[in-house]
């Protein structure tokens, strides 16, 4: 039987789901796999906690050169996360001709072109399903599975801690600061919560799926990103009326004007199979030329889910003799023959406040005509006194026709626009 | 670049779309999979239908020895569909060296070990994915994707027809026999329905998908399997009022007990998300033991989805230089160690026509408590004159204690036992 030795870099959740899975199955990996996976190193500095899971005090490394120096490791798992030494350490390993599996989105999204080189040029493979979507193997779907079809849109619910949080704001009306205290209490937040609510975690996950979906590098620079921090429990109550759930979706789209990849709060109709994706699930919806709509539903996040994807990858790595690298020009920045269009189409929910005055509501269908918006509903809500709250769906229009017509409203005297969302039916 | 000739085994709707998308995407996988995949000749004994498709005059053979010696042929696809023809062609192809990719559920779930076998002397491939869930890349997830799972139970929409014919019933009203009719007039039901209706086709299926999971021959003849040729629309109407929907589910489970296998109709919460699988569309929700639950949701059948799978099937056995079996012992019967036991635990929903009399009531519970089955939820609906239709919902009990109650409740004199339906919460 064929035996694989691997080294995990840092025992922290992920690392530490890593060694319990790699540990609890390694028998049965024997038995169905035909190949026997050992841990023969980790790296890592609080030897407490490495000690704590489990690991032979013998195994436990705090030098990177005495992992990739170490002629029994296979395979190196990168799961420290973040640049700087995450970066160093892979390429070492690399370097050294040892297979990497890693589950570090950012590092992908932003070095694959200098991590690939790396890897061809020892004939060592490099391996990322951990990065994107946590346990759902969509990487592998898109390279293996679907690689029939000319994938034409990509619609994923792929950040869990704002799922978490936009779930908690539409079941049981929580606030935005409210929703994110309790999934920080649950682990499902960071304490600096930014990379999450701004949509940076999702935007290097849709750089990484869309340049794999569209076979050419797309650039996280090139992902129009728009994160929660803004939402509000008026604009939640309102979609809920209208039979939208509100998601934060990861967009990306081949049009005829060229790529469209962007990260931003949208209004998904309630029979759409997205919206059915609560909590810190995660899924993504594609659409192929011969696959019509496919889904991959699962949890995006947390030790044996994420886990679960770096060792399915190290299998894969153990059980093909041939790497399989990305089916895209890996280079650091786009093809310059690839168009990544600023403005786009798109429905979308405006929630105005309007002081109730003869002929502001003329005003403001006035703005949205000449931007060549229409209008597919109106809603208007007496507030307290001569105020009104009026919320307007459109039909399809363009994203820089909405924000102009937006300015043109905030620049009246008796009205301002509160919210202004995206909406997919 | 590598060349690949393909030859296509049979025109018919799933042939037609796998010509069709491997002539309009020759170019595209020339530049994302750096193959180049040409049909080299198709069997089909229907001319017309084959040049009506724009298969050049010279390429269509009669014979399928003009077809596997042919030495530009590295790849044949099967999809006749069926036992005699198929399975001759498919050995005759393998015993040729030639690798084969397959549609047909009925051949792999009967005669996979025979097949492989063949595959393995010749060092050819056998390939698959198309057999089951249509363009739903459901085999290579489970060869390639959570190959690091125990997978512990896996619950499948895996027949189209079946969940049409349900979708209208539930969601219009439909008799049983109307929605058929329908199904039949869209194409998705065959004149002779049995192979869908009586759960043949995702029994087959399931036997394929849970050897899979299970690392172990689940033989056909192993499925407990029920159709929904006998489903109410009182039932149904029962079902909706309580918060469920009804779905032809084919489970697969490993227990402490052995394998369970079974297909028939069940109640799913409408919250599942299995629920929201309308019409034609399919979906297979596994969970494993890393990486928790997952969903693959997609197109069950068709020309171009189960193409797609086809198609992808030829380039990952075109860009991969080993072939790929299947991860389970492959024999024509289960393993003699392997439990597949006939009884199970389920929730039941049972609905009773009942004469209004003393002591029937008691009765009828009395013979639930002798058969420890215990009740969630009951409900009486008074019906002409003295008659009542009564529904119960159950905790989790056993299958052959239910069987044995509504044997008894049926031997009453004033009772009878109208529906009884399997519950998943």
């Amino acid at each position: 039987m064929k035996k694989v030795g691997v080294a995990i870099l840092g025992l922290g959740v992920v690392g530490g789901g890593t060694y319990q899975i790699l540990t609890q199955n390694r028998e049965f990996y024997q038995k169905t796999q035909d190949v026997d996976i050992v841990v023969e190193s980790v790296l890592e500095l609080n030897r407490e906690r490495a000690l704590s899971l489990g690991v032979p005090a013998e195994k436990i490394m705090t030098n990177i050169a005495e992992v990739v120096c170490n002629p029994d490791v296979n395979i190196v798992v990168e799961v420290i996360g973040g640049i700087d030494a995450a970066k160093e350490y892979v390429l070492a390993a690399l370097n050294a001709g040892k297979t990497v599996v890693t589950s570090n989105k950012e590092l992908f999204c932003k070095y694959s072109h200098e991590l690939e080189r790396a890897a061809k040029r020892q004939n060592a493979g490099l391996y990322f399903e951990a990065s994107c979507v946590g346990g759902v193997p969509i990487i592998r779907t898109l390279l293996d599975g679907l690689q029939a079809n000319h994938i034409t849109s990509m619609m994923g619910i792929i950040n869990g801690t704002t799922n978490y949080i936009l779930t908690k704001m539409s079941n049981e009306g929580m606030t935005y600061e409210d929703a994110l205290k309790e999934a920080q209490r649950l682990g499902y937040a960071e304490a600096n919560p930014t990379a999450d609510v701004e949509g940076f975690d999702a935007a290097y996950k849709l750089s990484i799926l869309s340049s794999l979906a569209f076979h050419t590098k797309v650039p996280f620079s090139k992902v129009f990103r728009e994160g929660i921090t803004q939402i509000t429990q008026e604009a939640i109550a309102d979609g809920k009326q209208l039979g939208y759930c509100l998601k934060l979706l990861a967009i990306g789209k081949q049009t005829d004007a060229g790529i469209e990849v962007r990260v931003h709060p949208t209004f998904v109709r309630k029979d759409h199979p997205l919206a059915a994706v609560n909590d810190s699930f995660n899924a993504v919806y594609l659409h192929g030329d011969a696959v019509d709509d496919v889904m991959l539903y699962g949890r995006g996040a947390g030790a044996l889910p994420t886990g679960s994807a770096i060792v399915s990858d190290i299998i894969y790595a153990a059980t093909h003799s041939e790497s399989r690298y990305s089916t895209f020009k890996n280079t650091a920045n786009a093809d310059k023959s690839v168009n990544f269009p600023s403005d786009f189409s798109s429905a979308y929910y405006l929630r105005l406040s309007v002081t109730d005055r003869t002929g502001v509501l003329a005003k403001i269908t006035n703005i949205f005509g000449k931007n060549n918006i229409s209008i597919v509903e109106m809603q208007q809500k007496i507030l307290d006194g001569d105020k009104a709250a009026v919320t307007f769906i459109t039909h399809e229009s363009r994203e820089l026709a909405i924000r102009d017509a937006v300015s043109k409203i905030n620049a009246l005297e008796f009205a301002s626009v509160d919210s202004v969302l995206r909406v997919v039916s």
